[in-house]
């Protein structure tokens, strides 16, 4: 591989960053890489582990020279960033984002993109329940699907650059437009995720079942539940909040199904049951057959417990 | 480890009567294990691998002479399997059973067991996602709970026994009574898999978004959510259709949760969602700290794709 942007300027010193930062590395794929976070304790582990090349107290200092810039900050926060880079972005530089939602992060962040500078927002499929500075890896992306939205009209020759360089990162680059992106998003994740923060929160509510019990006791499912409803709060709560008719929409027909399903259990339909799981069996299949999980039989948690 | 049981019959030859036998094989626990299963293929396949040491066609064959019995069909297959065996049990034999739901089963079985039969049932709570009688492996148990709930009265020698026997296949034994065990398992594992059932439904039926993409696109979330999703059907109808009551309230506890939830994401109450999703952050510490599962970065999958 071969250099793609001369210097490239992280906002926000995440898992998401902090994994650009060393995948860019271990490709060769950037001269210089600097970075910004809004908190000073995040700037301090950033420097102290040599996250990125040089860390830069603001945004707009961060942006100054830089060939892309990456806006790596929860969905709330993206409005105010651009707001504050806007005046600093080199002529023809590329701004892209890694938010989980992106009908909003256009709205907040397009405004404030100048004239000549390239706008194209992105969707890396991978994270981990780690959040922080410390939680970043080089392997992230691997095999993962980056999604890119361009813009109508917009500049080939920055795009290309762009796509190399998420594929030089590991990630399989795909397209979307964002209102389909914002639907499918909340099918595979936004909705699994309120739901495993839903159940997580109904075990620790319950009295009779004590913590200590429940804990002691997560058998899969619950188990798996409590990894995902351990990811980020402020990054899922801005999810939701930005992606909202989509997710409410699918837990709308998720809450149809579960009354459904209720129902059958509470009549003793095992007929309808067994059809449904069943079912549901096959859609596993799909996804070890796509190569975006592996059939080693998890549960267990063979070789890593 | 010395022989705890010189012979054992294992009525069921799936994932966990398979591990069992492997498990037993490992710690030189029983002096013979014989098994039976009613599906011929499952028979043919238990002998082609050598499963156990002996293959019956019938429950009533393979029953005779053995020290320890243990019932691992389907919760709704136990009566008939209780009845069938019931006149054909040694005397003092233990007969045990690794059912997910207590009350039913013990209500199932127990009526069938001749005087001077010492019916011990268990839950060992360990699990894959695969079944039959090629999915089994040794370390299944490794570190897993296993819970007995003797009845009142139990002879002590017998319960002394199956003890030591979990612990040599590496299960951690405790003691429950049946109701407890059932709202337990309904918070920890039951609803959960109905969720994760009812959600991967949801995804399966949107015709906007096609099947292709939710399964090229399962990020974390959906994809754990699948795995779930994958158990087996005629198992889980039995655990749903004999855990009635204990699912159902805590599904009804989780609709009130996620109406709750819904209307924070409906009329924008970030707090309210910041505030549950860092509550539920906790819970997953627990259950690190008290070693049921691991904390590498899961969504990753770091070091199995």
């Amino acid at each position: 591989m071969s250099i793609i942007y001369d210097r490239v300027a992280l906002i926000g010193l995440g898992l998401i960053a902090g994994s650009m930062s060393l995948a860019m590395r271990r490709a060769g794929l950037a001269g210089r890489i600097v970075g910004t976070a809004r908190s000073a304790e995040t700037r301090a582990v950033a420097r102290e582990i040599g996250l990125v090349d040089e860390v830069f107290e603001t945004a707009a200092e961060a942006v100054k020279g830089a060939d892309l810039v990456v806006l790596a900050v929860p969905v709330g926060a993206m409005a105010s960033v651009a707001r504050e880079i806007g005046p600093h972005l080199k002529p023809g530089a590329t701004v892209t984002d890694v938010g989980s939602v992106k009908r909003a992060v256009i709205r907040a962040v397009a405004p404030h993109m100048p004239r000549g500078v390239h706008f194209i927002p992105g969707h890396p499929l991978a994270g981990t329940e780690h959040s922080g500075p410390r939680s970043g890896f080089a392997e992230l992306f691997d095999n993962r699907f980056c999604i890119l939205l361009p813009p109508e009209g917009v500049d080939a020759g920055a795009l290309a650059d762009l796509r190399t360089l998420w594929q030089g990162m590991g990630a399989n680059v795909e397209e979307m437009d964002p209102d389909h992106h914002d639907l499918v998003l909340a099918v595979t994740s936004h909705a699994p995720h309120l739901i495993a923060y839903t159940m997580v929160g109904v075990a620790d509510d319950l009295r009779r079942v004590t913590d200590k019990e429940v804990i002691k006791y997560s058998a899969a499912g619950f188990r798996d539940f409590t990894r995902i409803a351990a990811s980020d709060p402020t990054m899922w709560r801005d999810v939701f909040l930005n992606n909202k008719d989509a997710t409410l929409e699918i837990l709308g027909r998720f809450t149809e199904e579960l009354f459904a399903l209720q129902r059958a259990i509470r009549t003793g339909d095992g007929d309808y049951l067994f059809e449904y799981f069943t079912r549901t069996r096959n859609i596993r299949r799909g996804i070890i057959e796509a190569g975006q999980d592996t059939d080693a039989p998890d549960f267990g948690r063979i070789g890593k417990a």
